[in-house]
C-alpha cells in the first residue's frame, strides 16, 4: 500500500484558528441571541473594502482578457516585469535599498511563501523559531520531517524555541548555539513587537557570523509608524548574504481574499550543497517556483500594481491609518480596563496578558461568552504564548468601539 | 552553513520550456526578418479571448469587494461551496458519478496540485510514470528526493517508467511489478492518446489489487469527443478507492492566465502509515492545504463558477471547438505532408513521427528555421518522446491555416 508522510501524524490537534471556529460554533449554536452580537477579533482578516485603485485595474485587466489582442495566458511564473519592477522601485530602491525586480517573486501568499521554502533547503538544518510564532512556520518543518514529537507544551523536539517574553520586549536575541536557519516576523504576530535597528543588526551579524539563513517575514511592514524602526532587513548592511524576506499585499491593501504576495532572493544569497559547494538559493527558488506554480493571475499582478499608483499609495495608507486608529482605541479600552498591553503601536495587533490565574483559553472562554468578542488564545501560538492573548484591529471602527466598551465591562 | 536539497542538482539542464524560449531567442536575434512571422505551437497555451460569462463574473464579484456589506477576505482554503458544489454537479453528479462538493479542492492550478500532492505521501513509495509524460511529474520527485541520478537517456533511477509506444496505442497497460504511485494523464500531454474504458478499468483493477494510488491528470477532459472515452477516472467502479482527480478550467474556460484548477479526494481513499493503519488522504489533504495555501481568490472562484452558468458552458463548448477544429486541421496538413500522426482527436495535441534519420530536436530546429513555427521537441517528455514532436491546437484559426500550408511546404 502507498505510504503516507507520517509526519503529518505528529501535527498537534488542528491548526489554531480551524479550533477557534469550533468553540465559537458550538458558542453560537448554544446561545442563537448572543451570537447576534458577536465581534470577531480573532483571525488577522481584513474587513475594509479593497481600495479603489486595485478594483479599476483588477477590472481593467479582466477586461484585456476579453479580447484576442490583448489576451495573456500563462505569465513568467515569478510574476510579470510590472509588478516586479513597481514593487522594486517603491518598496526597496526609492528607500535607497538594494534590492532588484530580478530578486522579486510574485507569488499568491506569504502563507504559502513561507511554507514552501523549505522545499530548496535540505532536510538536516538546525532550525529556530521565536515562540510565540505563526504556527505556520513550525507545522510546515514538523510536515517536511524536521522535527520529532510534541512535547506535552506542544514543543517538537529538534526545533530551537527562542524565547520572546515581557523581559526582551518580545524580540528574541540570537540564540548562544548555532542555527541553520531562523524564522523572524516583524512586525511580529502575534505580539505586535517590532525589532530596533541594533536588534535587526544583532540578527544579521549573527548570521553572517553562523552562515545562517534569516527567513524574515514582513508581511506586517507597512504598519510600522516609528521612523527607526526599519521594514525591511535589507536595511541592514550585509543581510542580502544572509536573508530572504516574504512581503504581502494582503494587510496593506486588504488583499486577503484577493492573493498577492512576494519573496525576495537576493542573488548573492548562497546556502550549501553537500559536497561543499556554495549554491545560490535564487536560481533554486527559481527553480522550484517554475516547476511547481503556475504565477499569479494577470489581473491580480495589474491590482497589486495599482497599489503602486499615486492614488493606491494614498488609499493603501488610509487604510493602513483606518486600521491603526482602531489598534489604539483597543490598546486604550484595555489599559484602562487595568490590563497589561503590548503591541498595537507598530503593528495591528495587541498583545494582552491576562489576568492572574487565568489561562490563555480561559480569557478566550470569557471574552466569547461574557462579551461576544472572538479573541486569539496566546497559547496558540507556543507556550510562550500561554498567558497572553491577541486582539486584532482589522475591524470596523464601530466593531471596534464597540470591542472596547465591551473589554472595559468585563468584570477582570 | 545551512544545507540546500541537494536532490535539485539531479534535475537535468532545465525544464523542457525555458530550453525551447532559449532556442526560439537565439533563432529570433540572428533572424529578426523571419522573427514576424513566427507561430507559435509549442507551450500549450490557450490563445482565445476569456469567456464573456467569466469575465462578468468576475468583475462583478471584483465589485462586491469594494463595498464593505459584500466584502470578503480570506475564504475556505479547499474554495467557496458555491464553486465546489458546482463543480460537484456539473462535472460529477449530472454524469451520474459519485463525487461530493466535500471532496473537491479549489486550487490555483493543476502544475501546482500534481507536484504538492507529494506532500502527504512518504518518501519510500515506488512511483511509476508514464514516458513520455508531462515533465512536472518527473522533476516533482526528483525535487522530493525519490530518485537517484539521471542515466544518458534522462531517466532517473529509482522511477519505473512506463513505455508509451506506438504499439499499445501511448497508452501503456500496468506494469507486471507492484508500484505503489502511478501518475496517469488521459487525454494524455503530449501524446494526445486517450484510454478507453476497458484500460482505465484495466488500471484500476491493478491499482485495487496493489492497493496503488492512481494520480489520474485530467486537465484535458473537456477535449474528449468520443462518447465511449471516460472523461473521469471515477467513471470506473471502485476508482473511489484507488484515485486522485486533478482538473483544471485552464484548458476549458481559457483560464492560463487566470488560474483556477480542482483536485478530488474522495473521502474512501487510504494509505497506510508506518505502523500498518489507514489513513484518508482526505485528512492529510485537508491539512495540507489550510497549512500551506490560503485559497484561491474569490473573483477567480466566481469567474470559474461562471463557466457552468447556460451561457458559460456554451462558451466553453465553443472555445473548445475552436481548437479542436484547429486541431483537426493540422492533424489533416501533417498527413497531407505525409508524416505520421497521432493525437488530436480527442486532445488539443498532435503527436507526429519525425521523418527517417531526424531527432526531435532536429525537426524542432528545422520548424522553427524553415516554416518558423515553434513545435515541442517529444524527446523533451522523455526517452520515447524521441523520434516524435508535438503540434499544439491552441491557436487562432489563421495562425492554424497558415501553420498547416507551411507544415505542408517544408521538404520532409
Amino acid at each position: 500500500m502507498a505510504h503516507i508522510n507520517d509526519n503529518y501524524l505528529k501535527l498537534k490537534a488542528g491548526y489554531l484558528f480551524p479550533e477557534i471556529s469550533r468553540r465559537v460554533k458550538a458558542f453560537t449554536d448554544a446561545h442563537p441571541d448572543d451570537a447576534a452580537q458577536l465581534i470577531r477579533c480573532g483571525i488577522g482578516d481584513v474587513t475594509e473594502p479593497l481600495p479603489q485603485s486595485a478594483i479599476d485595474a483588477l477590472k481593467s485587466a479582466t477586461d484585456e482578457l476579453g479580447e484576442r489582442s490583448s489576451f495573456r495566458g500563462y505569465g513568467p511564473e515569478q510574476g510579470y516585469d510590472f509588478l516586479r519592477e513597481a514593487i522594486a522601485k517603491h518598496e526597496y530602491q526609492d528607500k535607497g535599498i538594494n534590492v532588484s525586480a530580478d530578486e522579486i517573486f510574485v507569488s499568491d501568499g506569504s502563507k504559502c511563501d513561507t511554507a514552501n521554502i523549505l522545499d530548496i533547503f535540505g532536510d538536516d538544518n538546525i532550525i529556530a523559531v521565536t515562540d510565540p510564532v505563526y504556527p505556520v512556520y513550525v507545522d510546515t518543518n514538523v510536515m517536511a520531517g524536521h522535527t520529532g514529537e510534541a512535547d506535552e507544551n506542544g514543543e517538537y523536539a529538534g526545533l530551537v524555541y527562542l524565547k520572546c517574553t515581557r523581559e526582551n520586549g518580545f524580540v528574541a536575541p540570537p540564540p548562544s548555539q548555532k542555527v541553520d536557519i531562523a524564522y523572524l516576523c516583524f512586525p511580529n504576530n502575534p505580539t505586535g513587537a517590532v525589532a530596533s535597528r541594533e536588534q535587526l543588526k544583532e540578527w544579521v551579524d549573527y548570521a553572517l557570523a553562523n552562515d545562517t539563513i534569516l527567513l524574515f517575514d514582513a508581511a506586517y511592514s507597512d504598519y510600522i509608524s516609528r521612523d527607526d524602526v526599519p521594514r525591511s532587513i535589507y536595511e541592514i548592511e550585509g543581510a542580502r548574504e544572509c536573508a530572504i524576506e516574504f512581503r504581502s499585499f494582503s494587510k496593506s491593501g486588504g488583499f486577503t481574499g484577493v492573493r498577492c504576495a512576494l519573496t525576495v532572493v537576493p542573488e548573492t544569497l548562497m546556502a550549501q550543497s553537500a559536497s561543499g559547494e556554495a549554491v545560490p538559493l535564487h536560481k533554486l527558488w527559481l527553480r522550484r517556483s517554475t516547476t511547481k506554480f503556475n504565477g499569479v493571475s494577470y489581473p491580480i499582478q495589474r491590482a497589486a500594481e495599482a497599489l503602486y499608483s499615486a492614488e493606491g499609495r494614498a488609499q493603501v495608507r488610509e487604510l493602513v491609518e483606518h486600521y491603526m486608529g482602531n489598534a489604539h482605541i483597543l490598546r486604550e479600552a484595555a489599559r484602562e480596563a487595568g490590563l497589561e498591553v503590548y503591541g498595537g503601536e507598530n503593528a495591528p495587533y495587541i498583545w494582552i496578558a491576562t489576568p492572574a490565574g487565568l489561562s490563555s483559553w480561559d480569557v478566550f472562554d470569557k471574552m466569547l461568552h461574557e462579551a461576544n468578542v472572538v479573541v486569539t488564545p496566546g497559547s496558540g501560538f507556543g507556550a510562550q504564548g500561554e498567558g497572553f492573548f491577541r486582539v486584532s484591529a482589522f475591524n470596523s471602527r464601530e466593531n471596534v468601539q464597540e470591542v472596547a466598551k465591551r473589554i472595559k465591562n468585563v468584570k477582570w
